[in-house]
């Protein structure tokens, strides 16, 4: 069977920009790491005669096709009834589907409705998948030459039956997968990563691509089979002598989970006090498993009165220089830290705008500070753009810069 | 010519997945509001044929065509190549594009090189759009029957060129764009409000979709221009009348807004203490901005002292209930309500996942609480899926017992 393979998004709201695509993206991936070699995607509408063209197409030109989306009980959940139409298979209800169906919706406490019986009709011939992450079934089916997948388009619900389904199917294959090392940095701009990168002269059969997440810019380094280990691993260590100290972490996870096993590690603690960011840098932070060993405390103090009980911020401080300050950023970190008694104490001050700025601090005007056993270091940060992305930017400068004091 | 449109995205970085192509959504939403259809999505990589034969079936299918990516420098850019060869136009350097080109590395300080200058190269009969946020000009070519554009794929440039050159063209065309309401609830699921809505006759020419967005649902209703604005207006009043307490929202902002309006309008404060949403609470109102002038403080209490310290919670009732439970949940709410000095006090308590289950309180157990001037009210949810969605769900349960309780 053929190594081509093709991903086809579907539903209205992905074709009309309601919402953005990531599923196709994080399928591209799955597949290219098994050794299959994606040549397409596609998206189309709630329409079962786009469904079942843009099926027949994808079915002649590879050999694997991953389709997400228009499983769901409403009616503008046509997938299956697009796959009926495109290879002439008649919908049938499954016992099994329907068990499953009927076992979700029980789990969700509620009888099962004539729309959520439509989850249990599937194309005559098509392999059943089960669904543990929502109420409706996936399914397989194998033409061909062709082997198409059908998964939910709720990206927690997909990636999950990917993980159970497809991914075993695609290791079963045996195909010898591209080697990928993944560079992650913060605290740099995608511009000036490609810039640093523009001399790197890369081997045959390597290929660098970048991926901006803010605050994280990941550069994915991919090596096809006939490339040495070594020669990868060369290029690997290049990329990181060049961007320096912005990497946190070769193949690792998130800054987050990098900086909370070495506090888990260290055996210290951390605890947050923040204004501007109002959350996002506590919620960073516990969005690693086991974060309740290490994180204490967080304060979001949005009022003066706030900052001044949570974190013991003097109010003649906050009179003199103004909320959006560096004292206050010191004062804010190093109270929060006395209050909780943890080892660190973050903080962020800012005008994340769109109102609120002035001449002397304009919108993007962020101060950040770590306070810490030996001492508080703080840096004042000039962004810009909306109000989240300066909130988000905000959270990782104050991420890494608790990665410097760390080491 | 045909108001259908397509989208074409290019490059390897898209299909492999190493970027998540977020051009496609955008240029989606600039075309519909324009009133054209977009009804087909494409993404192929650096392959001159691929991209040939993408062209040749987008232009066939549909009158308007936007195509991103592969105008740069480097050799994987291919678009020019793939227009040349899918419409048999050879490639010329054109002087102005030379010129336009030129003049951008002078303004980065770079000579002209080689690879630089394959960027002026363009087919025959192209109309060359000048790119003032990067190096690559684009083009349109009119073919009969198509118009096809071709942009950068870097998104800032993408959007600042169909801004500059594409939007005006739609707007020229001075077609007539769907009326379009969304109806927006929570606290009911996908499946149960197509249930609601089972027996809604729509007239013709009104559409009608759904979009679950946690911990939110959308009804969206699309009436054709054809359609009277009062025949789609009443279909709007029969959902919302079906859906009932359910819907906080028609072509409204989402949940936390139309708190945050509300209790800007009441001269009304907020205040959160939470513990498994650890933040996401607090990020969630300050999204709105202006939200300092009724969100005053929030505690992000993730250690049992720090629920005693910051909220008041008697260690005892710890002790005897647990951290998660019904009476430390009133205590939260009750506590940062009093120490804040606001109107509302809301809390969050519960066991997110992975691991902290137990028989009689397993992963997903979550208590909330409002309490207000007239008393506190509280629920339990009972919740499934992944740390992040249960984390998401309960600050959606939490903003919607406000909601009610602020009627």
């Amino acid at each position: 069977m053929t190594r081509l393979a093709e991903i086809l998004s579907q539903g209205d709201e992905i074709v009309t920009g309601a919402v953005v695509d990531t599923n196709a993206a994080w399928l591209a991936r799955l597949l290219e790491e098994a050794g299959l070699r994606v040549r397409r995607h596609m998206a189309v509408g709630d329409d079962p005669e786009a469904i079942a063209a843009a099926l027949r197409g994808a079915s002649e030109r590879a050999g694997h096709v991953v389709c997400t989306g228009g499983l769901g009980p409403t009616d503008d959940d046509h997938t299956a009834l697009g796959v009926s139409l495109a290879f002439d298979l008649p919908l049938e209800e499954r016992a099994e589907a329907l068990q499953q169906v009927e076992a979700r919706y029980a789990a969700f406490g509620r009888a099962l409705d004539p729309s959520g019986r439509r989850q249990a009709r599937l194309p005559r011939g098509a392999v059943l998948l089960e669904n543990r992450f929502g109420t409706a079934p996936g399914f397989r089916l194998d033409r061909s030459g062709c082997t198409l997948w059908f998964l939910p388009g709720v990206p927690r619900e997909m990636e999950g039956m990917a993980r159970e389904h497809l991914e075993p199917a695609l290791v079963s294959l045996g195909l010898v997968r591209d080697r990928i090392h993944v560079v992650r940095c913060v605290g740099i701009g995608e511009s000036l990563v490609q810039e640093r990168l523009r001399d790197l002269a890369l081997p045959p059969g390597i290929r660098i691509g970048w991926r901006a997440m803010i605050p994280e810019v990941q550069v994915r380094l991919r090596g096809r089979p006939e490339v040495p280990p070594e020669v990868l691993s060369a290029v690997v260590d290049r990329v990181t002598l060049a961007l320096g100290d912005h990497v946190f972490g070769v193949d690792s996870g998130p800054l987050e989970e990098v900086i909370g096993l070495r506090l888990r590690d260290l055996g210290q603690t951390v605890a947050t006090a923040e204004s501007c960011t109002a959350g996002r840098l506590a919620a960073a932070l516990t969005r690693v498993p086991g974060a309740s060993a290490w994180f204490l405390e967080g304060a979001v103090v949005y009022a003066n009165a706030a900052k001044a009980r949570s974190c013991g911020v003097d109010l003649e401080v906050l009179a003199a220089h103004g909320a959006v300050s560096e004292p206050v950023a010191r004062a804010m970190a190093e109270g929060i830290r006395a209050r909780a008694g943890s080892t660190w104490g973050l903080s962020t001050t800012g005008i994340a705008g769109p109102t609120g700025g002035t001449p002397e601090k304009p919108v993007g005007t962020v101060y950040i500070a770590v306070a810490g056993p030996s001492g508080t270091t703080q840096r004042r940060l000039r962004l810009t753009g909306a109000r989240e992305p300066i909130m988000d930017r905000t959270v990782g400068a104050v991420l890494d810069l608790l990665r410097g004091v760390l080491g």
